[in-house]
């Protein structure tokens, strides 16, 4: 771009990385950033800095956390009984934003997608099964998104996991088909929960 | 949120003063930065650093520089007696794309707005004043954006301006009416360049 600084042209390139971040906004937000005027920069390159010194995940579910153990298994109200498996951390937000939920949860920070050759090896896999083997669970709810790659999470983990006297279920399809969890609204989740149906393995 | 780390939380809430960035895109941002496997918050971290430690204001255009004097104002192939006036840096960006005009520019960094409380001490106008007084300007061309601020910015501007000589002339209304010249696209850019026309004062 014509006599723009070669600094807010690299500014512009690592927003441009960001999700559902294009040319054009990424153009308008380095502007936006560079500007010391609002002090929004600053205050952003702080509170970045210091996240990304602090978060690290809970050795248990592999949400996010300060400390070793996140807010949600330390929780002393929730019901140890009853295991959610989601594919990122921001699923728990939105299933908590609910507040129907009263389990705990595991965080895979994948899919299994053999078409993108992403394999069961890059999940927090190994974690979940020796935590489901520690045992005291009697219900698995695998809450990955009903899309292709959450589907065949979802089987696979049934049968790696199957064990005598645990339930598996999944959401009800109240979910849109081929949506993001994430991006669900309210009422789709709250059916999605009601309705979870067991699976055949 | 439930459970979400107090620093994550903060960083939500910084990203969402960031302009079309809402709470949704803001937390989706959020974790997408702190995550470490990509390193994309990493490297943003250090380019945004860079480039607020780095970018000032060009200090005859106030156009985005690292030295006193901008690439366009440095250039020798320009034409010294063409000056394009417009609210925002990348408002340059827009016009210098479509690559028809070979003036230089001055940015105001602001626009007349009563109504918001915003008179012209906040603009680049002193400076422009002095650098119109200075002289060899035949032409001046009135760029800001046609909004009610932008009309009357331009209308303030030229009289303000107005010297024995010197045309004073605005962006034709190819452009759509209550739009941001930022995001104009080329081929209405170019008909407002070319048929722009002589402000009555």
């Amino acid at each position: 771009m014509v006599g723009l600084p070669q600094p807010l042209q690299q500014l512009i390139a690592s927003l441009s990385r960001l999700p559902s971040i294009g040319e054009k906004s990424a153009t308008r937000l380095a502007c936006f950033l560079v500007n010391d005027e609002t002090g929004v920069g600053q205050q952003l390159l702080d509170v970045l800095a210091r996240a990304k010194g602090e978060i690290k995940l809970c050795n248990t579910c592999f949400y996010y956390s300060v400390k070793d153990s996140c807010q949600i298994c330390e929780s002393t109200s929730r019901d140890s009984k009853l295991l959610c498996i989601v594919e990122k951390p921001v699923d728990i937000l939105a299933v908590e934003r609910l507040g129907e939920y009263k389990g705990l949860y595991h965080v895979l920070h994948g899919l299994w997608a053999p078409l993108r050759g992403q394999g069961p090896e890059k999940m927090k896999l190994k974690e979940l099964i020796d935590r489901v083997a520690g045992g005291g669970f009697e219900e698995i709810i695998i809450g990955t998104s009903p899309t292709v790659e959450g589907d065949a999470t979802a089987l696979y983990l049934a049968k790696i996991l199957a064990e005598n006297g645990i339930k598996f279920t999944r959401l009800a399809q109240g979910l849109p088909k081929g949506g993001e969890l994430e991006y669900a609204d309210d009422v789709t989740l709250s059916r999605a929960f009601s309705g979870r149906s067991v699976v055949n393995i």
